[in-house]
């Protein structure tokens, strides 16, 4: 499809429809006595109840079934700063995305603040409505600060997803990819470009499956612990922590760090590598998920024919797409009353991810399922919820 | 049925169902040309569209669709201040109703805070997503200061239910009385029992419709100017503006009051009045409103013998139902792409409720329509949009 026929189809399609996302009744309101069991007087019942018991509102009320999808419209898809308004449309796909791939019950909530103590104050005030907060499209460092305050601070799930929704598809990609070359991962060199939300996510994330060095990339170059003093907090702790391994060469460039390269995974900008950069890796293995246009464009991966070639365009084979995490890992969460979503249930939907693909169908370009497999979903709501109860962090 | 009965129903429905209400698609994902157009990539022209054209977010999104049915949980039904999560079935069962009445869609959200200012902030920062936000079950006086100032400083219709909601079907009742028995309005005195959220609102209503004089009584007494410094400030500025009579003779008692009414309005406390008291009114025109027991109780009635006797109940005529009038106005206000509702459209909605009844089927037992006449909401969601438009107080 040509851009503009996209441009217009969904401008059409979301003008058809009003949006898309629906509120609608589960109970009937027929008769006089329908109105006084479920609203005045009968309602009050359920009221009094809660107010005793404030586990109840699960039971009664859609608490137990909705979660919210939050943004403040600062980092939306690569559009930037466009405000509430504009991270609309985006919020109420994400709430179509869960309903539609997992039965999750979502409500778009875009906030119109950008300062990151009124957003924890105003998501804490929201909290008693929803069994999870699914934050989105925040810009970085404030989305870090923001979900680990609020996991902190309430009794319900709380997930970013730009951080860990695509660090679980990424990481459930490298386990096939060892799984399909029996490589050892902790043999392995990863460059990571892009040190934001996905980026420090995903760094986090594969180093504890066992990658070895992990070499990093941003706005100010190469990363390296002689620039330490301009890094955000998150770089910082990530220096700090060994997650990124400092590449102390001096004036060093990207092209340096190709060299050193067997994994790159992009979370950056387009067309950022060059064929002959890709030529150089010591083994041409390239997530280049920059979204629309991926780090290295269709065209260049021809010239350099990568082993494996990953991006975030469904177009193209090895789609790694948020929407094969967020919706199973909500759904086993609710699923299992859990409390917070923890490093273990995130490991859980990591490998029930991977596992879809069973050993003999595993392919260079068959390392993540199609985002339409049903099974993805239901084994990752399965794994998580089994995870929950295990670390028993479901309420009581 | 018995209130265990109506316990036990009333449970089991709620949990039956979890609640009340459901988050849906409109639109369907089945093929990645579908997540294509709806998602990413796609979805990323509506978001600019809207950057450079905020109004569009009504064409693209659920925004013009959707209200928010607010609560702090400070003044829930008669229940008094049980918190947000107890507050929630009353606001799910209330977006229950405006779809089931009118085809509203609402979203519940019980705020967890009861800070004047951090409310007024809250519903600030959420407006983007709504419509329209109706405010409900917040203690009087900060009600009528966080709806003046949402009024003042939002763009969409903000509207506070326990106010006005109550004010027009009371309003329509008066305007049907006065129909049946050829009174004039401006012959008739009020004795009004509570000056909270509901008694300030139709104060001013019944005042602006005609009523000649108003004697108002509350937890302070006989109200009269020479409390006045005991007085909030809604009833000061009923005084001021001499929507309440002074009622001047010393230390007077309701009694006193009782003997100068045509009519008492009681939106206060169960069993309030006496027949006595009824028996020495100079018209015996009861609406004893207080839920779910009124201030004249039945067995009390058939000893007094009111010539209208008008309750909240559902199990007696004459019922005044909060349900007659927000599920109509709200679908009006939307329809006509309102920015606010005014006077003129709550008056417009008072009319329109008050003439479903015509001449000849008025009766002093059907002064308001059955909750359940279809046709209620819409000719209050005619009149509403009507009046929106004749005001221009819509949106370009």
């Amino acid at each position: 499809m040509s851009s503009d026929d996209l441009k217009n189809q969904s401008l059409a399609l979301h003008k058809k429809y009003q949006g898309k996302i629906k509120m609608g009744a589960v109970a009937k309101v027929k008769s006089k006595e329908d109105l006084s069991l479920l609203y005045s007087p009968g309602v009050a019942y359920s009221s009094l109840a809660i107010k005793n018991d404030p586990s109840l509102a699960y039971e009664y009320t859609c608490k137990g079934r909705m979660i919210a999808v939050v943004s403040d419209g600062s980092a939306v898809l690569g559009l930037g700063n466009i405000g509430p308004l504009g991270a609309l449309p985006v919020m109420e796909g994400k709430c179509l995305l869960f309903k539609s791939f997992a039965g999750v019950e979502a409500v778009p909530i875009c906030l119109d603040t950008q300062d990151t103590e009124e957003i924890i104050r105003t998501v804490k005030i929201l909290a008693p409505n929803f069994a999870g907060i699914n934050l989105e499209d925040i810009s970085a460092p404030r989305c870090i600060t923001i979900e680990r305050r609020l996991k902190e601070e309430l009794d319900i799930p709380v997930f970013h997803d730009d951080q860990h929704g695509t660090s679980i598809v990424v990481s459930a990609a490298l386990l096939n990819l060892s799984r399909l070359y029996k490589m050892n991962l902790s043999d392995l060199t990863v460059v990571l470009s892009g040190t934001g939300a996905a980026g420090s996510s995903i760094a986090r994330r594969i180093k504890k499956l066992g990658i070895k060095t992990l070499y990093a990339y941003n706005a100010q170059g190469v990363v390296t612990k002689a620039k330490y003093d301009r890094y955000n907090f998150v770089v910082k702790e990530m220096l700090n922590e060994g997650i990124i391994d400092s590449f102390d060469k001096e004036d060093a460039k990207l092209e340096d760090l190709m060299t050193e390269a067997d994994i790159f995974i992009g979370v950056s900008v387009a067309n950022l590598l060059k064929p002959e950069m890709v030529k150089s890796m010591k083994r041409r293995i390239v997530f280049a998920l920059a979204n629309p246009n991926p780090e290295l464009s269709m065209e260049d991966a021809k010239l350099c024919e990568p082993l494996i070639y990953a991006t975030g365009r469904s177009d193209l084979p090895n789609q790694i797409n948020n929407v094969l995490a967020f919706p199973g890992l909500f759904k086993g969460a609710i699923d299992a009353h859990a409390t917070k979503i923890t490093d273990g249930m995130i490991e859980a939907a990591i490998y029930a991810l991977a596992n879809v693909i069973k050993d003999e169908e595993l392919r260079s370009d068959y390392l993540t399922p199609n985002p339409f497999d049903k099974r993805v979903a239901k084994v990752i709501a399965k794994a998580v919820k089994k995870q929950a109860i295990k670390e028993d962090v479901i309420r009581k």
